[in-house]
């Protein structure tokens, strides 16, 4: 299968089908913020659900956690987010184009000039990604509050909170989803690197002798969560090692996965050993010291950290990206090429499961096929279309990524069946009514990317 | 059943057990912000689903939604927002405690004096609830933000988006769940009105002329889904209509749905005619119109809105007071009172579906006990817990309102049956183990409240 994905094709689908919508477009849009439309937030809770399920509901040894995206100033002085927290920015005199300096090619680095316009650039001053706002009416020092720009520090800080509540013992996680802000200097390409994000992400703790061999599990672990969980094609996801200078202040190993975007090769999750840093310094910062007493060797070790931390909204376009196909079926009946576009979606993402087509609109068909929708929608999303011919009405949930369509025909009335049509083979079976629901499910579960 | 909740009691079994903790409490905690722990996290994914579901998936004519936080300002001045989300603030000159004016009680406001301490308070000055904040490196008037209000507005300006992407017709609606924040001069009751909070909404696009008949409408299945989908008791809840002088500026009718709380009847959820003020403005300050052509009339109007706006958090609370109650079973057997604390949570909504205990920690019944899990955690939120006497772990269930139990004991190596114990009657029989996945859909399909 070709990669037909270009950003172009991408976003203009997202925005004709209803997946994303840039934010306040009829004010003239807000940069790097984008709305999730009808489909869109389909896939997103869809992803966020698998994520959930693989993550807690599956396992013995992880919770979950959802903190608020406001907290006390002082953990991200804990954090380091404060003092280290910043890019190097420098603006054009000229056209006024700003850019990160250290993004910057090398030769503008040394001429000190505009890449857009050859005008002389400002010198670099840092800045602070935070989103800062007030708490309460008066704008003072004391008032200040961030935006979290990660959601891990939620976690770090209600250690003890859920040691306590929750009888949990090292190795033990505590998983969350939720939004993350950070005042970019230049964002780009679609949904991926935006000020507004989610994050999933789920911080490991462990006695610090065991971080290799947990390390290497989670690698697997995530690894293994998108070929299987995701159904993402192996030749587009890659593994890419932080050098020495790419290491966060926290880490002391760290390995991203990438995907093959239509950009280029990027991050997509990165599963980092951040030791005991942020324990240890919520511990030094609130004055309390953060410990763990091992019952059984009565060993009290500050707890090491293995994170896998990923992109929501990220997922959201890869997803995209690596489903997306255009299919040429030969001719069609008016001698013209036969094109499909098609979303080859896991069906445990797709944001319609199963659309349902009365073949015409009489006869006593659009009611059985309503019969047929009410029986299934407590359990899936499905979509009623009985507008034009049955042919385009496939196609439009091609482009969408309906994996299943089933058609309400002539033959339904006498003997109780209906066509159940798979959307990436395109075949046809016809299948009782009574028997739809356990096909579905089997169908769902045993499903191969092809 | 009585009223056995008070405010002392849930904020304490919160913490304990892991519902909710307060914000960056290790730093001594971020006034009116609230983390939800290991349990509080899946009752308050649990309810967003069972709305999600009853608003968007078993229904014909409404999509979802998820708009960004952070909009372009123009928004918020098209909505009123700028201008109108304030209150009156007053401080006092002694004790520095703060007031909304309209808060006080009639004799403060009149003698200008502090209800805490007697001294003066200063006049009264607007202050607009609106979180502001800045995009991009220059804190400059052009960069300022808002953290959004309220979600409705997300729905407003997407309106057409979704009117062209998604082949909906008059009447349609647009769901959204999604978190809201507002810089409350005054907070209180726990999670009931905090700065930051999750809201659940739906906007009903109508003919301008069938307001009357969608308003009853939504009333009446809005007042049943708190029945029927989340098991609330009848005599808790209550209609308040708002009167002419409680109307917002954009309503032309509006009802709230109120709860017995422990501190007294409050606001959970509204029932609004929002008219077409939103879609006007929008329309008018983006210079561009917001009309919708009725197809099969002719007719061309700017349609009417009838909202239902529910807050998540609070429905948190709701559920919990709702359910919580002390019962004292007796004597027991070393002659003390037997009291039990139970949570009536409906299955759906119980944050662990099913405990799952072996009866003695040898012998091969924890691994039964661990086969048993495993086959029923794809499906439902599962708890093994094999520590302290068999009652005890019922217990510690039933403060959660884990709804179900399953103990595998020696019986169940002779015949692979379990006892499956209910948290309301706690009584218990014995079940197959290869019918207790069908036994659980049954009886949280038939669950009624006691």
């Amino acid at each position: 299968m070709a990669n037909d994905a270009t950003m172009e094709k991408l976003v203009s689908l997202c925005k004709r089908r209803g997946f994303v919508f840039q934010s306040s477009e009829i004010y003239g849009g807000l940069s790097s913020a984008w709305d999730y439309g009808p489909l869109g937030v389909e896939l997103k809770k869809n992803i966020q659900n698998v994520w959930w399920k693989e993550m807690t509901q599956t396992r013995d040894n992880i919770v979950g956690l959802d903190a608020a995206i406001l907290m006390h100033p002082r953990v991200w002085e804990a954090s380091g987010h404060v003092e280290n927290f910043s890019d190097p920015l420098v603006d054009c005199k000229g056209c006024k184009n700003r850019f990160r300096e250290d993004q910057l090619p090398e030769e503008n680095r040394v001429s000190r000039r505009c890449p857009d316009c050859g005008g002389e650039l400002t010198e670099a001053r840092q800045f602070n990604l935070m989103f800062r706002t007030h708490m309460g009416p008066v704008a003072d020092e004391g008032s200040q509050v961030y935006l979290r720009p990660e959601t891990a520090q939620g976690i770090f800080v209600n250690f003890k909170n859920v040691l306590q509540s929750s009888r949990v013992k090292i190795p033990f996680g505590i998983a969350q989803t939720g939004k993350a802000f950070r005042n970019e200097i230049v964002t780009k390409n679609f949904i991926f690197r935006t000020c507004e994000f989610e994050q999933m992400e789920m911080q490991f703790f462990i006695n610090p002798s065991e971080d290799t061999r947990w390390f290497n599990y989670w690698r697997e672990q995530r690894w293994n969560y998108y070929l299987n969980k995701l159904g993402i094609r192996p030749d587009r996801l890659r593994w890419h090692q932080h050098g020495p200078d790419e290491l966060a202040h926290y880490a002391k190993d760290a390995y991203d996965i990438e995907f093959l975007f239509p950009f280029g090769w990027s991050e997509l999750e990165g599963i980092h050993n951040r030791t005991d840093f942020d324990l240890r310094r919520h511990g030094e910062y609130s004055g309390k010291p953060i410990t763990y007493l091992d019952e059984e060797t009565k060993e009290h070790y500050i707890p090491y950290v293995i994170e896998t931390s990923s992109g929501l909204t990220r997922t959201v376009l890869m997803v995209l990206a690596d489903a997306y196909e255009e299919q040429n079926l030969g001719k069609a009946e008016d001698g013209t090429s036969d094109l499909r576009t098609v979303l080859h979606l896991h069906p445990r993402l797709a944001p319609v499961t199963v659309g349902i087509f009365p073949l015409v609109k009489k006869d006593g068909l659009p009611e059985i096929a309503r019969e047929i929708e009410a029986s299934l929608r407590e359990d899936w999303t499905t979509y009623y279309d009985q507008g034009g011919a049955i042919g385009r009405r496939y196609r439009r949930q091609d482009e969408i990524g309906t994996p299943y369509g089933i058609t309400v025909d002539y033959e339904t009335k006498e003997n109780r069946t209906v066509t159940l049509r798979d959307r990436d083979t395109m075949e046809q079976k016809r299948v009782k009514i009574e028997d739809l629901a356990e096909t579905l499910r089997r169908n769902i579960a045993e499903f191969h990317r092809q």
